[in-house]
């Protein structure tokens, strides 16, 4: 995407306003217009009129269309990370209607919540209020939206974007998400197109002089298969998300837009990603870069060729146009691979009901009234206040607070707006920041700025810090990072707290009150200072909120709402960066890297994946314990016809039944929890990752002393490891399930007999991987 | 110096208006008033009038004064780099008067016009400017520049603040600027104060997760003495400038504000620093570093009274305000100690003609009518033309234009404005862009703005660029970075051009027309595939050219002025920065690194320091030859009394007779010439240097086939080399002079007898030194 969106917002036309008439118009007659055609058939007969030039003209993000033939003007490039987003095609007015949007939290926020349906119904009122727009001539149909690449390494500036580091969790949301966005999972008329990106190992802007349009990230099978491309293999395999959005960066020597063996082998014949009525996008402008910096193509006609050849159907950006026809002077592409890009990007138009009368569709009924309607104000609340995450608690919160009690509220995110809503935003209906929700509690509220979040260590806005923390009862201090040092294009230099900032909360603590921590932004921060200051008695992490962000932390402070929420990445200890280079992509510890995530990292993390405190105790249970023993064999030939799964890692382990989890709340306070279901085993090749998440489930209001039950779906996958091969196979072993980050429950089972593959994963072409042209 | 400087500016009070009343007021007969008594005295009288808590109260850059003295609030903190510039003392008016001041370019151009005059001349008006300002309460008096730290790493996002990467360059270069700030070297009353930074080894911002507020430079006594200090020596010892900054990274083990070392042994008392009328501050907020994140001292206290003890006058922010009471409570650092600091504050403002009558100083007469004059413009041009550095020219430049020629001027430094005055900038009276210039000529402009500088790779801008070449008899590409990838906090990721800048120029050449790129920013890019490409006829490098860069870019372009500049840093390839970390802060060839600038490097340049073509031809000859033999210990012994030097190192070489060099123009066209001589030899241990720099001057407008005459004069210093424990040592051995980087003349001479120390470097305390408390 592009870094200086800004800019881009100005420069590139407007162009989705019009719909093509097929009552009237000049394509009225063709099947394009026929209702009743298949989508593909209505594509070609529409693309059979164009000339060459006319396809060439249509390549690129901005497409002009077609005048002569009444197809309008579409701009594919439209943003809605965690809501209705500026960017090229979409139109915010000045004032009244459609001049905001519902602003949920980033995705980081809202995968901490751990709660699937909280995303479909997100992830509904994002398409819903996208086709209000749309209707009002205010953005297209397709949305280059999710990120779903895995948080990696803590560094990484646009992490925040993604639900965190875990694959099954990334799987998961990203299923979710796409329900909501296009409206199931094979409608008849997509709400909008959602575009998984980015395809694939692009995790880093720029490190040590490496930067994201000329990296080449050399990443092995088993990682790429275990790690990198799990949630996008539920993208394409699983949800059947309309688009794709391939990478700046090479991976294994070759540029991902130009890679047959990722676009091909991969994403559309291994996930059978074969319908037509969908495309692949580049990132912004990423076949130029095939080009320079990358040099992989020697001649720009040879990047555009490579680029149109290997499955890249749209072009962010103008090279395609500009370069396509020199390369079809030289015959460096046929005609019919141009004609079956336009052929998916038109269909999957008539997928949106592009060509057809608007009286029949649903979706083309929506106006602005059914834009940041209560319901999806209350949405965007629910889903920060499920996603905070409480990491200590010395018995301070919930806070009691009466009329007399005066608090501090004190950093650089008190009085966040804009911050709270991350990157890639539009305009929010209004920002509740936490000095709003303070003051709205008939409480004294006593603000300071300083110290400055980021970069600047001077005092010079100290003085009224130690003034508010003097007058008041309870210190509140809400700091942490933002968008000035983690963003697109800016990885982090550092994962600790500024010094400036350690140096203000220290002195804070000193003055023995009552005092909170929030620790905001999407990386996470060591805050083993703050976790091990016996004067500092709670500390939460808040994301970036959105919208009603200031509002759920003070509910989550006031106990209004109990904290459920559960760390999506691991927090690490400050040193970890100068343990592993960025450039290391490997999961497994190694001679260079003590290991990445929860699954493989070998030191002491200050919080694991998956902490998240609450007001009340849970005990649990399983209820429903697996077999002491299952014979591979067995359980693969269980899957075969006519219970047949689809793919064989789809099928359910131990038969179709759950695994189900009883959850008693023991405490005081009613609480929604989280159950994660973590495997754990010596099974296969050592290594062995220390755990690895295969369910959860949120359940919700637990009252005190109340039960209720988790169904965890356990499938044949979730058993399976990805072997050098990239290949997942059963491998014969003591397994053992545990219920939570601090085991609640375990049960142990036995796998007998020969090894099995669940999924032959393909290999790469040789000849195109092994070095450049 | 902060980062967020806009934001100091809105909350430091401007507390430089007043000045005391030495006729009515409450100190009228206090001896601060008494213009006879020394200023030391006059200061001290003050000072004891004090309590301790007003003492305390006066040690931060905002100092308040002493109200029921009548001595005003001072603010210490004014920014003037490049002329006077926003800063918390700075209060530009918002319009007519006082609105604006005159803005010369970045000192890394005007370092690479190697005219020592010209620096004076623009420190001249920067002072005069800078006075009128102070005379209508909108300025202090004393100014935290130069920046002199060695250009060491072509990443560094600060270096574009500094003169460039030789030592005695930045010598020279800053000696001349502080006769120029200060208005000469011992004068009755200072013009303002200047303040050399910041002492010592900071020049990184980020890198790799070291970052400055954090970072322990490591640093042998030998780079210390040859490389990282004599720019400050010449400040100290050399120039008598009025203060010092220390800085926020550490050097071996030891925050630099806290070095008894750095500030009492090698500045102090090496340097023969020891006027009390002058003063140390600390960059902002860099005590509070010296707690957190350095974690050197154990307490906030200790902290405060370690910088206070090492010789940290006064503290940029409140820290020293706000612990150095409990300090003094827990006795860490005497009364005394505190005197001495505030006596030498404000015996630096006796000095600056604070408490003196106002008619008796031309200084005080200085109003708005002194500010931007014809002159000062046209010094601010002079200094940007003579800098622009020519890189390539077959023979397209000067451009020969006629009123029907038309020109495309493409790229995103050909309408720029802010861009040109780099950072730490006032108000500008205006900013002439190279378009603004063009347009001037009478000629056909078209002007088309992509493809963006930095990280935006699309191609959505491209359009305009074929069209405005297409049309075009001649083709100008302004780019390459500017303060979006270099800046204060920033070091850059990449020396090389973006692949989309050298993807719009490699297509621009295939145009066949004639065509010229202008390769701006600070840093040096590697435009080799510019060099080597043979349809682009010539490149020039411009810097940040200041207020009048525009029109001095395109008077080069078309001959009205001849160019000369020398490019004042090396320029590497892009590999550069995967051979050597920026920790690496070691000058010779390692292990690591391929060495620093063109002193080390064992690479080859894509162009060398001092390299600078020109639109005619030189030749050379040195008509004072020296004698070929020289004893060392005649020539140490020659600079005893009577004719001593007062450092041996500054003795004059073979005698007090400069070397002359004659200088031919024996082209077509009238031109300035650069003299640089530089020595050579394998005299001393190895490594050698490949060679350095000794002595330079600029000559001016020498026209075809005359002459002019360069008198260079040398010292026993310019033939020493510094041995490991940072002594300046001559050796014996082969000496040779050459003139100009592709020498144009040479002289040999031999040094007999033994090895002599011409200065002994300081050592370490080993017990501060060792290791952290």
């Amino acid at each position: 995407m592009a870094f200086l969106l800004s800019l881009a917002v100005l420069l590139v036309p407007l162009a989705s306003a019009a719909f093509p008439d097929c009552a009237n118009g000049p394509l009225r007659n063709n099947t394009v217009c026929n209702v009743s055609a298949s989508p593909l058939d209505r594509a070609a007969a529409l693309i059979k009129l164009f000339t060459l030039e006319e396809k060439l003209n249509n390549t690129g993000s901005s497409s002009p269309g077609v005048p002569r033939l009444g197809l309008p003007a579409y701009e594919w490039w439209q943003e809605a990370l965690h809501g209705v987003a500026s960017s090229p095609g979409v139109d915010f007015s000045t004032s009244g209607n459609y001049s905001y949007a519902t602003s949920f939290p980033q995705p980081i926020l809202m995968g901490a919540a751990f709660d699937d349906q909280l995303i479909t119904d997100v992830a509904t009122v994002v398409s819903t209020e996208a086709r209000a727009f749309n209707n009002a001539g205010r953005a297209g149909l397709d949305f280059w939206t999710p990120n779903i690449n895995p948080f990696r390494d803590p560094r990484w500036g646009r992490g925040q974007e993604t639900p965190g580091e875990d694959p099954f969790h990334l799987s998961s949301y990203v299923h979710a998400l796409i329900d909501g966005l296009q409206g199931g999972y094979d409608p008849k008329y997509k709400r909008i197109v959602a575009t998984c990106k980015h395809l694939a190992g692009y995790d880093m802007e720029t490190w040590n002089g490496n930067f994201r349009y000329q990296w080449d990230a050399p990443i092995t099978a088993q990682d790429l298969s275990e790690y990198y491309l799990p949630s996008f293999q539920s993208c394409a395999r699983d949800s059947n998300v309309g688009a794709f959005m391939c990478s700046y960066n090479a991976v294994n020597g070759v540029p991902t837009c130009a890679d047959p063996y990722l676009l091909q082998d991969v994403l559309r014949e291994h996930w059978g990603w074969t319908n037509e009525e969908q495309w692949v996008v580049s990132d912004c402008d990423a076949v130029q870069n095939i080009f320079l910096p990358h040099e992989w193509a020697p001649t720009r006609e040879q990047a555009v060729a490579d680029a149109l050849n290997a499955g890249t159907d749209i072009n962010c950006g103008t090279y395609y146009q500009d370069h396509l026809p020199a390369a079809f002077e030289q015959g460096l592409f046929n005609e019919s691979t141009l004609d079956m890009s336009l052929i998916r990007q038109y269909s999957s138009l008539v997928r949106l009901g592009y060509f057809d009368p608007p009286e029949q569709q649903p979706y083309r009924q929506l106006s602005f009234e059914d834009v940041n309607t209560p319901e999806a104000q209350q949405l965007a609340y629910k889903a920060a206040a499920e996603g905070i995450v409480l990491l200590k608690n010395d018995n301070l919160l919930p806070l009691k607070l009466v009329n007399s009690t005066s608090i501090a509220l004190i950093g650089d995110w008190a009085n966040a707006t804009d911050q709270m809503q991350g990157n890639y935003y539009g305009q929010p209906p209004y920002l509740h920041s936490p000095l709003y929700a303070a003051q709205q509690l008939g409480i004294t509220v006593n603000y300071a700025q300083g110290p400055g979040g980021q970069g600047d260590p001077t005092t010079d806005h100290w003085l009224p810090v130690w003034d508010a923390a003097a007058k008041s009862d309870i210190i509140i201090y809400a700091g942490g990072i933002d968008n000035s040092v983690e963003s697109e294009g800016m990885d982090r230099v550092s994962i600790a707290w500024t010094g400036a900032q350690l140096d203000v909360i220290g002195q804070l603590a000193g003055y023995g009150k009552p005092m909170a921590v929030l620790q905001m932004g999407g990386g996470q921060i060591d805050s083993s200072s703050i976790a091990n200051n016996a004067n500092i008695s709670a500390l939460l992490w808040g994301g970036y909120p959105g919208q009603s962000g200031g509002t759920a932390l003070f509910d989550v402070l006031t106990g209004k709402v109990a904290p459920a929420g559960r760390l999506p990445t691991t927090q690490y200890p400050a040193h970890y960066i100068h343990d592993v280079p960025m450039t290391d992509m490997t999961l497994r510890p190694g001679p260079t890297s003590p290991g990445r995530t929860y699954k493989w990292y070998n030191g002491t993390p200050i919080f694991e994946f998956g902490t998240g405190l609450h007001y009340t105790n849970f005990s649990t249970s399983i209820s429903s314990p697996p077999n002491p023993t299952y014979d591979i064999q067995s359980l693969v030939s269980g899957c075969a016809a006519p219970n047949a799964a689809k793919y064989l890692d789809q099928c359910p382990f131990a038969g179709a039944s759950p695994l189900n989890v009883e959850v008693e709340n023991t405490g005081a306070v009613a609480s929604d929890y989280v159950a994660m279901l973590f495997l754990i085993g010596s099974f296969g090749p050592a290594p062995h990752p220390k755990k690895s998440l295969v369910a959860y489930e949120r359940l919700f209001s637990i009252a005190p002393s109340a039960n209720a039950s988790a169904r965890l779906q356990l499938t044949l996958g979730s058993l399976a490891r990805a072997d050098e091969m990239g290949n997942k196979v059963l491998y014969p072993g003591d397994y053992a399930l545990m219920v939570d980050v601090q085991p609640l429950a375990m049960v142990n089972f036995t796998l007998t007999g020969e090894t099995a593959i669940v999924d032959e994963w393909p290999q790469p072409r040789n000849d195109r991987v092994t070095e450049k042209k």
